[in-house]
């Protein structure tokens, strides 16, 4: 039988962007569209001082960009601070079947990769897409326990992806690929207990950076056992649980690919997954009825039973308590009619106004918003049942919407649209000025006829 | 009750090399000697060239000196390959109890540290002392069935060894240590699998970088979890077992070190520790007697049940094979009368006069070898019962020498003479010119009164 180290380097150098679906380019490039705004947004998040600071302490020189920072240094440094940037806000996406936020390893490390390796558009999607597949199938193989485990799947599965993606964009041999997942797995690592913190995003620099590192030493004739994956003492063996299984890893390569099914979730509001259903009810209301602020005599939410497990700030005082705060999400969208990485500063929720909105809302569990799934208690706070709004107007109007899934879940993917208002939003943050943010999307956007990946990181690098 | 984390960041920022019995120091300069010897050798193995070319491709800038090269670079990658290099020929220090080779990720940190932040020689042993105990502590706490599971010791706990060292050599306050500790346990990384390729060595390399860096985004404002040794999702829990145990860990900081308790072996020889006690008997049998390898008619090595385990290349064809060859290992040292790095190249293994004298040696496992210790079967193989090593002349003389412990066994502790021998052997392999290498060891042997580590770090570094 074919080991699973075998199977994935064997995946790796056989599997072309053609033997995908075709609808496979337009999801990648979302998710690549949405990955580039997330790290320019991180650029200018609370983890940029004192990822700076090490940097100057560092003294690394070299010529790849860090995004929305105007500077240069070395490769893996690049991919450690960019890596960083990409999930310092938790705006990045989700592939809840891994579970971890995949993306900005792959492209982080991709990018780190250019100066030394310069791709084409099509190139880089097609590194993408692959890397995106070998991480999902080996955190498949070794469930979800890994995870119950205390181990973070972005930082300890994620290397797997943005080596992969690598060994594809650097034409590797299965051999040499081998001996790259036999380098990485020995440099996988990242816990959850550093979850609120600035560790978190850390891991996804980390699997960025060691990712380069493994496939540039294999390149350089480093050895490493061939079959790490599976074998004792090996990667399953020692980060896995009873229920770890390689078939099923194997198996999964079979599929169209993890793009398609189930589909990888993309953020539409800077902040916890679990208010996104509520917010969106706000914005349908809003639009529907034409009300502002000023309008609502009280705004109900009912969440699923458990729905507000992690939502626990009612009355926030800074930005990131915000993000974690259904009550305070609710109001900025009554007030602001849309949501936007500002929402989640500190000036904006300490804003007078929303004092007093956080009185006429109400926000709570209730069992009516339980559904019939049998998964229902296996699912996460986001995710579960359904969610209720309910709106009443000074002027005696009522009206309420009821929200299954959030906007960005693969079943209501986000618009070319939603991207491009993320994007521009992102960029800002980033001082990154309005023609080159147009001029740097429409290059995303048509980034499989891109002739080179460089030249349209330098437009968002100045 | 103090927790893990807050009991070691409590140790790491109070314990002084005034509190540690006096002998510490000589025990500690003699390992620190030992590390930088073996790096110096480890710079001439089959790892540098791949090395360096990786340092080509990343084009990091810097001005810490890579030992034995003549190179200088970044601050991680010196780590990274000084690291590299200590445990390349698998010649470091063993402390079987965390079990792990730890004393090259110390070192390797510490030089990578100094240009910006310089030590005296004295300061230099403190943070060595304090590196060696708290990584021992954790590894005591832990148990060997975090081994078991897969995970490399050197990699997964020698990685807080370097942290503590770093940690007090920087004089970081207890708040910032255990920052530090959050930050080094996202990194923990290392497989077993991987013995027998580079990348084993890597390991040391990767803890080391990972430990300098983990420190320096603690000093720069970085945050992490303050408790990640002992909570849920933290270090114990994922990477140990049932019995892991942090009162453990804890209570055995009370003792006088690890350095005085139970002490650490260095290696005489540079090959494999299970024969380290026949070729010990080897040279002992030809000093007593006076004999050459014409003289001998036949030489018989017995081993205890289970301690040629590991030794399996009866008649070996390279140099690594040869490190695994008992048999190869007494020839060599009835031809040559003593064993240094060169006894395991290539070269040496394939001379003709060995072919020859295979022919007259026997090696076997033998019940008589066994002792009446009760934890016989739990030793390593080359710590179990005893070895009986026999010899027979064509004169008709016939002698007999039974060891227990291999030379460098805390309990046959090397003398001076004999570490200043096996430096002068690895700083050679290093092409470092004699009179620097007679000048580099009288600075290391007076360590305690050294002005400034980096000028004694200079002489190695042509």
């Amino acid at each position: 039988m074919t080991g699973l180290t075998e199977a994935m380097a064997h995946a790796v150098a056989r599997r072309r962007l053609e033997d995908f679906p075709v609808e496979t380019i337009d999801k990648a490039k979302k998710v690549i569209v949405d990955t580039f705004a997330v790290i320019l947004a991180g650029a200018d998040s609370e983890v940029e001082e004192p990822l700076m600071r090490y940097l100057d302490m560092s003294g690394a020189d070299g010529n790849v960009p860090i995004l929305g920072t105007g500077r240069r240094t070395s490769a893996e440094l690049a991919a450690l601070i960019n890596g960083t940037f990409g999930h310092a806000l938790d705006f990045d996406d989700v592939l809840s079947m891994m579970p971890a936020h995949p993306s900005a390893i792959i492209v982080a490390a991709l990018l780190a990769d250019l100066p030394e390796h310069p791709l084409s558009g099509r190139e880089f999607i097609e590194a993408y897409v692959v890397g995106i597949e070998i991480g999902a199938r080996i955190a498949q193989g070794i469930t979800v326990g890994h995870y119950g485990r205390g181990f973070h799947g972005t930082g300890t599965l994620g290397i797997f992806s943005g080596l992969a993606a690598l060994a594809k964009a650097r034409r590797l041999d299965e051999a040499q690929t081998r001996t790259a997942f036999g380098i990485a797995a020995s440099m996988a690592s990242g816990l959850r207990r550093n979850f609120g913190t600035m560790t978190k995003p850390l891991h996804t620099g980390l699997a960025a950076r060691n990712a380069v590192q493994a496939v540039r030493l294999a390149l350089c004739g480093f050895t490493a056992a061939p079959d790490i994956l599976e074998t004792k003492a090996g990667f399953y063996a020692a980060y896995g649980v009873e229920a770890s299984d390689p078939a099923v890893a194997i198996e999964a390569l079979e599929g169209p690919g993890v793009l398609m099914d189930p589909g990888i979730a993309l953020k539409k509001f800077a902040c916890c997954y679990a208010s996104h259903r509520g917010m969106d009810g706000v914005l349908t209301l809003r639009e529907r009825l034409g009300f502002t602020a000023d309008d609502v005599e009280k705004l109900e939410c009912r969440m699923p039973p458990g729905g507000m497990l992690v939502l626990t700030y009612p009355a926030p005082t800074t930005g990131l308590e915000g993000k974690f705060s259904l009550q305070y999400s609710l109001a900025a969208g009554l007030l602001d009619g849309r949501y936007t990485v500002w929402t989640f500063t500190d000036e904006a929720v300490r804003r007078p106004a929303i004092g007093e909105l956080l009185k006429r809302i109400s926000a709570y569990e209730d069992e009516s918003c339980r559904d019939d799934d049998p998964l229902f208690d296996t699912r996460s706070s986001g995710g579960r049942g359904f969610v209720d709004v309910e709106v009443t107007l000074r002027n005696g109007t009522r009206d309420e919407v009821r929200i299954f899934k959030a906007p960005g879940h693969p079943s209501r993917e986000l618009t070319w649209e939603d991207i491009e208002a993320k994007f521009d939003d992102c960029a800002g943050h980033a001082h990154i000025e309005k023609p080159m943010v147009k001029q740097a999307f429409a290059s995303l956007r048509g980034l499989e006829n891109c002739a080179s990946v460089a030249t349209l990181v330098d437009m968002l690098h100045q």
